[in-house]
């Protein structure tokens, strides 16, 4: 049982900003050691300044000419931007020189919302259902992507190409299709027999990919 | 891979206290240094009493002669009564001298349900789509003020009264419109610029709420 | 793809009331024929007035003297306040004629806060860990009931008790430990192998509460 | 009690696109009479094509010299972009002439993030312990504004501004500051008291926003 | 404004059973017209009995021999078993001939728990972290695959298996890997440039798949 | 504000497995001292292995022998497998000698699905309406029990019976209605005041399962 000073309630309701009880945010605190399954730490809201909820990284292009997709993706999620922990979205920048490629991929629990400001770009995904939805995107145009679906973008402009992708989360995950196959050491004869693929194939794309086994 | 005994786990189901994997509750410990993004540490289960699931602070009345609102508000959330700590209710109780106010304020993401027990206040919220419901309550009157809208409250009774708010969340957040335009450092011109309100008008609740800038 | 004015949207920004797609609340329409799994048809926004979230039914004491747990409830919660549909909270009123109970019961998945405004009260849950958490309660006293667990409330203050309940939910449901194993059909031979209740006690109750079998 | 022919699943899991138990998403009928309380009806998935998940809306600049706040908005939300309903997130386009501004507003449990692509902006919100985190942001900044909070936008930088911004919901609400207080029938002294601005000052700025009362 | 008699309240609490309120469950009306994003219709609760909650087709294995998979999936999801409509579980049973497989597939946002009861399976999923966890499981050994992350099944055992599965969803969605790359109209170049595989392997199993493109 | 190298997340993207910032699931840490809200802390990805996320403990029978409800159960929970700790979903397994019970229960929150393989039972649950849902079940049959109810088991096949729940938890808590009532410290007078129950009965069950007061 306890009591409060209803006095001082009055100030922290209308008079004071020491009332520190309620979380608006949880900015990510990188350096904690121990993580929880929901997430990050905290920084003390003391310490925190408009710093942590800016982020700069995404008006530099990223560099496409040291990657066999021809593309390059610069992220503002939580390890990026720990401002946006806990809050259900980020944002991200692709880069993609012509006929570079996001190859298929999904994300676990998180919708994806293209938009493309530079270049034109053949986007699609495919549903539970099996069907295709792919276009091609113009600058201006926006697509989305729903949570956890494979899907895939090609430059297909022969120019380069800029788009955007807001994210439904703050940090969503990210499972590629070759890695995922090729990228580990799942070993080749697994492979062969649950995706059907041939073993020449298999190997092929397992030394593209660094993978062993 | 782990094993079991199953005959002690029939204790467990059917005969003893011991089984305490699964916490019922989370009493919050207020004094635990480090606060994860989803709330308080748990107090540790085997130290509570029931004392940890009683209140007894909403039995006197607030003082309201000492502030410019003469209401004054006492409540009962996590950080008052932290064994309703991540159980989504919490309750306070509001004093109101005659003509006394719940300034426009908002919770974000909280509904709150008033109970008039005494006295006759008008109360009001201003939905999204910017219509006003307001209505002057009577002794036993409940309204409910749906979640993140503005709303208020006024003494129109002439004789003091007192109410009781449900809120569905253990740790509601509160924005005050006067603390947030007029009780911090926002620069005047940026008031000015944002809310179409005069320079003369600012400057004076500026004044009044200690705010700066 | 679709595209929108900019300048109507402006206005609905800034000086309209007209933008109606987002809904704030959800009165429940009682009269709709189907209900979805996630609750009631909203009634129209155009038709709705501020009556729609005002309830008058608590400011009168329930009749004790009628039943034989010479208490009465009376509740708020969507079937008679539509107003809360939707928004996790509901309120209640509970008279005890001295000596009434409230009978162990549970609400599934929703936590309850009492508040004693006359009269003394003693009140208790179980814990899953099988603790007993039990106390008397006075006049401005607040006890939460953690989602789930059995709980009871005993009028041990000799006089009549009056009290308030707050729920985490518009629409709790009540499971009463009588009448699951007494009010129904329950065939007395499960009764009793399922509870290790004699025979004898189970026919007696099952003739108290309308049971058969 | 229901069989299903295990060989009729075979097909549907290896061999066939026919499955269509399972909703991906649901893109929202606009034209369906009845919404329920958690969203709009779904189109059906057999008339849906690629175009229910592409918006082309976003490429054109607002009018900003239309309105006294020299800003446009453009959204992608479910109202104008059926196809991100149910999937938390959506997008908008912010053009601002020189000092051009978005005023004082929050959206109920959602949060923001602002893009910029061209000029110079000044953003800001303030918490809910009535703390101010603002700052002028330059191309290729982003800023996030945490869910409910009162926050700003001012041009600030003497050249036209472009700016994106991606929301946490699908069907974000607003209210905004000015509307909520000048802009409807809340009777003028209700909102002096409440918000302890003087009468001339609520009279004034009710002529602009077409408040009665 | 409504009230409620109490008299009555007391008998739905204590002494009645037509409080229909509330509702435990939601058995799914497959019937139905027209049904929300959130799920199926429910059917009457008046027009339920114990029949809707009992399932009986898992109790004889599928058939392997007509399929590339020598393996056959039987399932007691919402579609086959309607009373587990929202309840967040399912289940389905998995038999396997020698060599038989669950090619590699995901379910979006949903767990699986797979039970081995006769027979040595090999099981594993890979991690968005790109790590293979991959295990030998003997009769009443139990897996656990994560929620939205690519897995597989192979019989390696030499004789038939049977193994059943737990979903944390009542109607989990499945993407098939082969089917989503194979067993559409997704053009073959589009596969190629977004998967990295050779356009005669692309070919070769779209043949195997029934895929165009 | 921060930037990170575009460079380093191609490879983090495409051809890397270190991208750690993403957990896809949190085998719990039973070791670690303190637990959050939330639950356990999780193990670190880097010290997890396959055997992380396989249980060994269910091909074994319990001993019915040994209780007076001539049943055994045995669990696999996150306290006993800690691999499905967050991900909603969990295991069990029950024997049943003739005539063995799983006395009335519920768990609150949590929805099982109960699997006969050897055997007959009957099984059935109450609802909030008070009715009652019962059957008898055969080798193969489900049956789905919903969240919060209370719910039995009765091994009438005259043979050992055999079945497996999945649970719609990772971490289900049960609470059962003997020792609720008669297997703590709960005065006799309070039981039988908010139960009906006899004071004989009472002390005759207290004695069983080993209650005072």
């Amino acid at each position: 049982m306890r009591m409060i000073s209803p006095i001082i309630f009055i100030f922290s309701l209308l008079l004071s900003s020491s009332h520190a009880a309620v979380q608006d945010f949880c900015v990510a605190d990188l350096t904690a050691p121990d993580q929880s399954p929901t997430g990050y730490a905290c920084k003390k809201p003391e310490e925190l300044t408009v710093a942590d909820f800016v982020f700069s990284g995404l008006g530099v292009a990223g560099n496409t000419s040291k990657s066999i997709i021809k593309a390059a993706f610069t992220v503002a999620f939580t390890e990026q931007f720990p401002g946006v922990n806990g809050l259900g979205i980020s944002l991200g920048r692709a880069d993609f020189a012509p006929g570079g490629v996001a190859p298929l991929h999904s994300h676990p629990g998180v919708t994806e919302l293209v938009h493309v400001v530079r270049g034109t770009i053949t986007a699609g995904f495919i549903s539970s259902a099996n069907k295709v939805y792919s276009k091609t995107l113009k600058e201006g145009d926006i697509m989305v992507l729903p949570q956890g679906l494979l899907h895939f973008v090609v430059n297909t402009g022969g120019i380069p190409a800029e788009a955007y992708f807001s994210m439904s989360s703050a940090s969503p995950g990210i499972q590629t299709l070759d890695l995922a196959l090729f990228g580990n050491n799942l070993p080749t004869e697994l492979v062969a027999a649950t995706s059907f693929l041939d073993i020449t194939q298999i190997k092929k794309l397992k030394s593209t990919f660094h993978g062993t086994g």
